[in-house]
């Protein structure tokens, strides 16, 4: 039988190794684009497989650069490359398109100046790249009459900029939210699950989810450079990255899941960037990243492992969701394929008419307060008057039986105040003697329909 | 203050009604496109709404036809607009783009022709038009150098077609599941709160949700055109639509959904296309509509009212999930828009190479049958009896009490069978003299990583 009873497993191994794809179209009589990749490690590789599965018409690997190439030949590809050590080498011989999957700014930034300048079209998943320099770059290859394409760079396989730039263009968005980072969500997800924090990590670590020094996943600065670019595409709005505040994930424990599930909740990390008006009513972009209290009917609450997923919400077409593979080489290589394919077809980058615009992470949110304290009388009465200063509702208390009075943790809800507000507070109370851990804070992601 | 506890919708009265929007580029200096609207309805109505409000560089609304054109007319255009009855006029004047939302075949078919032939651009939300002639019509606007959009056709705003023709063009995919139909979805969802059918298709009537006669949606027809649709798309697949089975919801009652929780699923319209073999070896699209038992894990079940979503299945990309608005005016106006935009941004519509491929309902997957019947000994020895001639096993038997002898619904699951072999043994089983109602047979969705 052709089928049995795990059919995606069967069809793996019955169905021919290339499927037919309705959107491989032949290129036009043109001769095929010669294709650079530039980086041969996890992404660069699955994205050659792919090129090797699948033989788009239009498209022809002919070079791959990396340093120490030697050691990163491979046996299986099924066509001619010339494996390089000389990413200038190449940049002027004659390919047509430049893959660059190296990350950060230098090099990489220099190698897609300068085939931008000659005319070369350019695919990368650099989020670093673009989030810094991508208006910048975009004029370039507009000004050149070549192609900037970076679907890969937020995501990985999910077809969030091309659904932004495409199917949502005739709406008018006001707000984007994602899980942008799948290392957090991983180790957010187990410690759900029940991990501690360190385990966690050092799982996603065993399983090449997260570096050896993971600061920049932990920390939420991957995400904020994803959200800095989606900020520019989906509200046209260019905010400077440093502006946008990133929490950390590091303080998160299991109690905290504890106390968020009795709220109903659970934690992820968010990235979220919305329209707002500053004080001098210009507009700005309000934006935060960390970890926040999300609730259970929230579509982020059902985001489990390294998936991503992002919430777009619009003037007209209201809230739709994308989600998937939002790392990994294959997913994140199918972004890169999909994008050559679209140089292939002569497709244009949608010109991005964007402003600069300020940003501030001054939110008017519910938040949630974690407490560790040493236990004595009045802890409570002098929080509480350390949030009435500034002005700030209580919406909770929660303290969970069973902890010693000597490592006490428990938890206060503040009705939506802005955050400004609660860090004068968070910063008189944090003077409080019996504190063992500084207070942590973290903003509770509110569903659209609550007006609390 | 600009913000307040329910940021949509304070952002709704404070932020200008014209919000900057990235991706509504200034057009090249050609002049803007004319466009003329054919069904003024509530799509009609929103596009025109989106086009006043947005006012995107490089299209005009110039003309809007429909029937008795005097009772549409609406005072808010910001634009001179002609009015009228006749569409071969308006088709033979100097319109650029053609935007096609009187839906069916005929004369909606003709206008499109007639357009495409003379070389303008066609926008259409029309499924059925497409799912019918959809190759053909292709096949027209590329020889006349003109395109053919319809991303509106399936899902209203969520960029599902986009999603796959750009963001997923590099993956190969197998497999394509979805709620498309808004209809079935409310009335389900309700049906899963406590509601019975007649009363949840009342509600959804009486919102405006569901045709005075609902047949094209509960009977499953609306969602085989856009299954067939999306088979093309992501499947490379030409299938017949009358060979792909569409099942009814109306035979779902209350007991069911108590059931399905049992089993730990909800009941969903699913609509499913995925590549297989026919018993030659040859390939063909495994494909089927109706209501199926889905696991409370799946996304699908966390898909309620009138929302769509659709999974997409990649050799290489994995699972990528879309949800969103699939119907009412403004999210499928939006869908229209952004064509609209890619039209004027010269964008060409990624040539689909698909090819006629058979299509099967046979598939291999557990089942959950119910019964109601007039108790007496045996029955279950019968219908157990009727399952073994045909080789297929019971998974488990569920008799909730509570229920008279004189109408006693209970549930058979069975182990995956072949949808054949089952419709055999039913029709044996159908047989029973103590039968009240002819079984009901619901497929179950199986999630992806149960090899049962």
């Amino acid at each position: 039988m052709a089928e049995s009873k795990s059919p995606s497993s069967v069809l793996a191994s019955v169905l021919p190794s290339v499927l037919p794809s309705g959107l491989l179209e032949p290129a036009a009589s043109a001769a095929a684009l010669k294709v650079a990749i530039f980086g041969f490690g996890t992404v660069g590789s699955s994205v050659a497989r792919i090129l090797c599965d699948l033989k788009p018409a239009g498209l022809e690997l002919t070079h791959i650069v990396n340093r120490n190439v030697a050691r990163k030949r491979v046996d299986w590809l099924t066509c001619p490359i010339v494996w390089s050590e000389n990413p200038e080498e190449v940049l002027s011989s004659g390919i047509d398109i430049v893959v660059e999957l190296a990350g950060g700014l230098d090099p990489a930034g220099q190698w897609v100046r300068t085939a931008l300048e000659a005319g070369k079209s350019v695919v990368t998943a650099n989020k670093k790249l673009i989030a810094a320099q991508g208006v910048e770059l975009e004029q370039l290859a507009r000004s050149r009459n070549c192609q900037l394409f970076y679907g890969a760079a937020v995501a990985g396989g999910i077809p969030v900029i091309p659904g932004l730039q495409q199917g949502l263009a005739g709406d008018s968005c006001h707000r984007i939210e994602g899980i942008l980072n799948g290392t957090c969500n991983f180790i957010l997800s187990k410690m759900e699950s029940g991990a501690e924090f360190a385990d966690a990590l050092a799982e996603a670590q065993l399983l090449g989810y997260a570096e050896a020094d993971p600061t920049e996943d932990v920390g939420g600065f991957d995400a904020r450079a994803k959200l800095a670019i989606l900020a520019r595409i989906a509200l046209a709005a260019e905010i400077e990255l440093t502006g946008i505040p990133a929490g950390s994930i590091v303080p998160i424990s299991a109690i905290d899941f504890a106390y968020a599930h009795e709220l109903n909740c659970t934690i992820r990390q968010i990235s979220r960037a919305q329209l707002g008006y500053d004080a001098a009513g210009k507009l700005e972009v309000k934006a935060t990243v960390g970890p926040m209290l999300v609730p259970q009917a929230s579509p982020f609450a059902w985001s489990r492992g390294t998936e991503n997923m992002v919430i777009v919400t619009g003037k007209y077409g209201g809230d739709t969701v994308f989600s998937g593979h939002g790392a990994g080489g294959h997913p994140t290589a199918v972004a890169v394929v999909s994008d050559l394919l679209a140089v292939a077809r002569g497709s244009k980058t949608p010109g991005i008419v964007s402003h600069r615009a300020g940003v501030s992470g001054d939110l008017l949110l519910r938040h949630y307060i974690r407490f560790i304290v040493r236990d004595r009388p009045g802890i409570v009465a002098e929080i509480a008057g350390g949030l009435a200063r500034q002005g700030i509702n209580i919406g909770a208390l929660l303290q969970r039986p069973g902890h010693s009075g000597e490592r006490l943790p428990f938890v206060v809800t503040v009705e939506p105040c802005a955050t400004s507000a609660l860090q004068r507070a968070l910063s008189e109370i944090g003077r409080i003697d019996c504190l063992i851990e500084p207070p942590l804070d973290l903003q509770i992601l509110e569903p659209e329909t609550s007006g609390s």
